[in-house]
């Protein structure tokens, strides 16, 4: 992929952003694209190949929003810029000597040297309503004020990310046991399992200078749940 | 390694290739080359640094092919390169105060500088004839048209490429298994392991959503056989 | 944060450099820097985030030392820089909306980006004398010549480095084992245990094509002594 973005954008600076996707994990990238795609500046273009689908009748997409770009198979990678209000959205032509293996070579990664090299998105295909979207799971909250909802993901570090606005106080309960809500990491006592606010706004469960996802053997899609003491008084 | 090539080619762009080459893997990074060298524009410099006999009297390598460079040891790793009709080959002086260990930083990076900043083949060393070439296996085609071959490498997502030029149909036996050949990931039942053509035009042993290295037990070596049941008709 | 080395530092060149320290691992990390920090071309920023203590009060450093700077947590990571003679050092100014648990993206990259960008290191925060310094321990040498270190660092390949200068001869005690001293990892016989002059000056464990922290169970802190047979002679 990478010489035949260098062939065909000559100059363009290549950046490699998560080499911690497991094969197949549509929801981790989808994920990673939702945490760090707004943080580029406009002209980027996204290159984002998980894609279980290749050779299939599944498109292969390309999306522009706010100046950005983003290609990749219609399988919901993209979700996160297709939620944006200024999103277009073409299929790409697949070429008739593309592997049906290997699209990142044969077909994403062509129409992302042209994006770069500042061909418009309407040279590359034509426009689709369908493309598929995947939403992350919201939490739910009862009447008093408990959220329930899950883990959405779990990185590197075995800390695991819940689909629960981070507010402060209260407990969180997850696997069985109740866990303080921190403010740091250094917070909890080391190997003294937590829950804080993560970089993207949503609690986490972590465990000082340990890894949270193996020692409370977390897994995506358990379920979590936050109690503020408070609840009653702040339910409005 | 980074360090002195962007000291000694100052604005030279570094495209981090392969991450997944296991330790002192010379087929595995030969295979690599062999896949994505040519897809490089002109003005590419290829440094390969797999590397046991470093500190000892093999050769340290430049070979120039197609306007583009390959750096490495002489152990096999650029044969890729080296097969090709217009390479020169020369040999690398070693500098007297490299280290033993690690001539990626004190032989290859430098020499890999140089070619970048514009330095020609010839003044970087003397040319050689007998730098060591590696050749993947031939698969061998039986009088009734059946094609024996083997596994060569493994992917990270497990996926076993044999060296068997891939052809629509049959069934393919290995590790015990008679297997259907498909023509995408997704013609496969999940968890069904299947074979199909690789983005290298090789068939491929895969399982969807799966890892079929670890279900199949597969290693480098293994016999893979692909019988085509209209293969008397077309044993011309 | 490398959305946002981009954004802030138009057409700055990103470069990783070590993908695999383990999580939380400041010694490692600092080893890492005092290897390549110096191989870097002037104008170079080096952007270090482990930082288990994110949150806390403790200090956000960047350094300058021989037209280079380094920006990290004030944890030690940064101290093979803050060592040399010429090394400036101020504490960053942390913004308000920083969250208490990514400071790489809302901290260190945003001035990384500055420094990058020209801005010098005085306007980005006030000096500090008291960053913290961690060294290597010292290997301690007996009256007879016996030198008396301990593993420092494991690498991928699992070849582990001691404290101890390497110099030539001798036999090297570890984990239980006498091994040899030899030059080049192709002196050892397949599966042996030797000792090793790395590629920093220091005795090396390495098992020709195998893993020595596997083979021999190393870890950092592990004992290691290097008798030189002609201690007493050159015991001066």
């Amino acid at each position: 992929m990478k010489g035949v973005l260098l062939s065909l954008a000559t100059g363009a600076q290549l950046v490699d952003i998560a080499h911690d996707i497991a094969a197949q994990d549509i929801d981790a990238a989808r994920l990673a694209v939702a945490r760090y795609w707004r943080r580029f500046p406009a002209g980027t273009v996204h290159l984002v190949v998980v894609d279980p689908g290749v050779g299939t009748s599944r498109l292969a997409l390309a999306v522009a929003s706010g100046g950005q770009y983003l290609v990749g198979p219609d399988n919901g990678v993209l979700s996160p810029a297709l939620f944006a209000r200024d999103a277009e959205v073409i299929a790409l032509d697949t070429p008739a000597q593309a592997s049906s293996t290997f699209h990142g070579r044969d077909v994403f990664a062509p129409a992302a040297a042209r994006l770069a090299n500042g061909v418009t998105l309407t040279e590359l295909g034509v426009p689709v309503d369908s493309a598929e979207r995947r939403r992350t799971p919201e939490a739910i909250r009862d009447a008093d004020g408990t959220i329930r909802g899950e883990i959405i993901t779990i990185d590197r570090f075995g800390n695991a990310t819940s689909n629960i606005v981070a507010r402060g106080g209260g407990t969180v309960a997850v696997a069985g046991l109740e866990l303080r809500v921190v403010r740091t990491y250094s917070d909890g006592e080391a190997g003294e399992a937590v829950a804080l606010a993560g970089s993207i706004g949503f609690l986490e469960i972590a465990v000082r200078n340990g890894n949270a996802a193996e020692m409370l053997r977390l897994e995506r899609g358990q379920d979590v749940v936050h109690t503020r003491h408070d609840a009653q008084r702040n339910s409005a």
